[in-house]
């Protein structure tokens, strides 16, 4: 299998689920429709709703409420980057090489554009409710879904992540916030795709292990390429973090040592996928993809 | 019944109501905590969750999944008025006599407590799936409650409001303004109510109708005493809205003629009410109280 076209199949499969729900420009609120299709719209790797799609599937799973879920991942991700975007936030005019969605469309519909969405992800969540599917799987799945995203998961670290820009963090402290920030929503992808696939409470602890580390090994690894990745290659301008006095892990423990950890780190994960009676070959390669990415 | 005592005591019980599912200020991420909690406890009345549960009552519910959504319910409405005060929207030092969110804890913090708050109110939802309460149910009103809260209502209108801040307004568009951003969550609250308590959609849409004309009813009073109340009972600026240039009722068809507005619209919400084969006199009550409200 090349990982790398494989991959670049299933982001396009992803992309198509991502697009079915995004509202139609019309109407007197046309403004916000339109912020939202832009933030969607401006690419991205669709990791989340490809990693829960993938974990689906190792549970052969084929459940009609995965693609509301799928959509709704994606949504909130891209509600947490246009409010992360915003001029009190990290002030970012730029993303993907595109403008931000407040330097398009303002800061107030900035700000509407990220509520809209948050909302939207879970309206269509919602949606799910419609299929003839398990309600309480459903609500299970639902239930880790606004967990994971709120303030003991992926809010709760950025709020940390803000309130300490440009201090000094314990090794403690960063590895709380990237728990949060980041592997909190890559958590809730997983373990959702497993639980609309009937996998027992168990096997879904396991796979937020795994998710876990992934997540983990995915930050280092972006640490580690704000510091030798290529501009171009990257989208954003090399030692960036730098810049922005951000403590990260590079910083904390050595280049060596954080390229150390995300090899254990992600082999630790693919030896948790490894450990279920069924295997997703394609996930496990792209575990491993993932960390071994220039950008 | 001295309908302003039993309010009283009813907005009590929906206080604690509210204040069961408020987060502990504990953790790394304390700050967010301490101002959602802020923006939550800065008072106000309740009238969203009492709705709900009064229509609850109207119809003989007593599910055990209706305090989440309560609950719920008032933390959506309090990210709502968050994100409104901040600089970027109305730019407003004060609320309810006390300082806004972002006065208090920054501009950064004050966005992520509304996301929060915002996030907060469907974690509190899928709670209600824990209960042993019908899930299609829990379901059905969880629909009701994203769909009312997001870009077909309250935030679509709150983006027609925001971009025609400053410039004319037709009659028609500020009835859709009035119609999302006022009625929505009001619409929301008491169908939540009715369909926890087992009605059917017939009886639903007839509710969702009553509370179309209270919450249009509550707002044009809103106009009516921006221009006829008394400061210090408004815990506002009189004629604030003429200050800030916004196209109102009383502006479009006249004091006297919105005074009849008001008037019609909250017999015609009495009416729908009473036509249920089971009454509920303080709801009645509450109805006319709240629009012969001074504040």
């Amino acid at each position: 299998m090349d990982i790398k076209i494989e991959t670049a199949n299933r982001a396009k499969e992803t992309e198509e689920v991502i697009k079915e729900f995004l509202p139609k420009e019309e109407g007197l609120q046309i403004s916000i429709f339109k912020a939202m299709n832009y933030s969607v719209c401006a690419g991205g790797k669709r990791l989340r709703p490809m990693l829960m799609s993938e974990t689906h599937k190792l549970f052969g799973g084929e459940s009609k409420a995965l693609k509301y879920f799928m959509a709704a991942m994606e949504y909130l991700h891209t509600y947490s980057l246009v409010h992360d975007d915003l001029p009190a936030m990290d002030n970012d005019d730029y993303r993907r090489g595109r403008l931000t969605t407040h330097k398009v469309f303002g800061e107030d519909i900035g700000i509407l554009a990220g509520d809209a969405l948050l909302n939207y992800a879970f309206e269509t969540v919602s949606k799910a409710f419609d299929t003839d599917e398990d309600k309480g799987r459903i609500g299970n799945a639902f239930k880790v879904f606004s967990q994971k995203a709120g303030v003991y998961g992926m809010i709760g670290g950025q709020c940390v992540d803000v309130e300490k820009e440009g201090q000094e963090v314990t090794l403690e402290e960063l590895n709380f916030i990237h728990s949060l920030k980041t592997c909190a929503l890559i958590e809730a992808s997983m373990m959702i795709g497993a639980i609309l696939a009937g996998a027992d409470d168990e096997d879904v602890d396991k796979i937020e292990k795994a998710a876990h580390e992934i997540g983990m090994a995915f930050q280092i690894q972006d640490d580690i390429l704000d510091v030798t990745g290529d501009e171009e290659v990257l989208g954003k301008p090399v030692g960036s973090d730098e810049k922005n006095n951000k403590m990260t892990y590079v910083n904390h423990i050595g280049l060596e040592n954080a390229k150390e950890e995300v090899r254990v780190r992600s082999e630790k994960a693919v030896d948790i996928l490894k450990s279920f009676p069924e295997q997703n070959e394609f996930l496990n390669e792209l575990v491993i993809y993932l960390i071994s990415r220039k950008k």
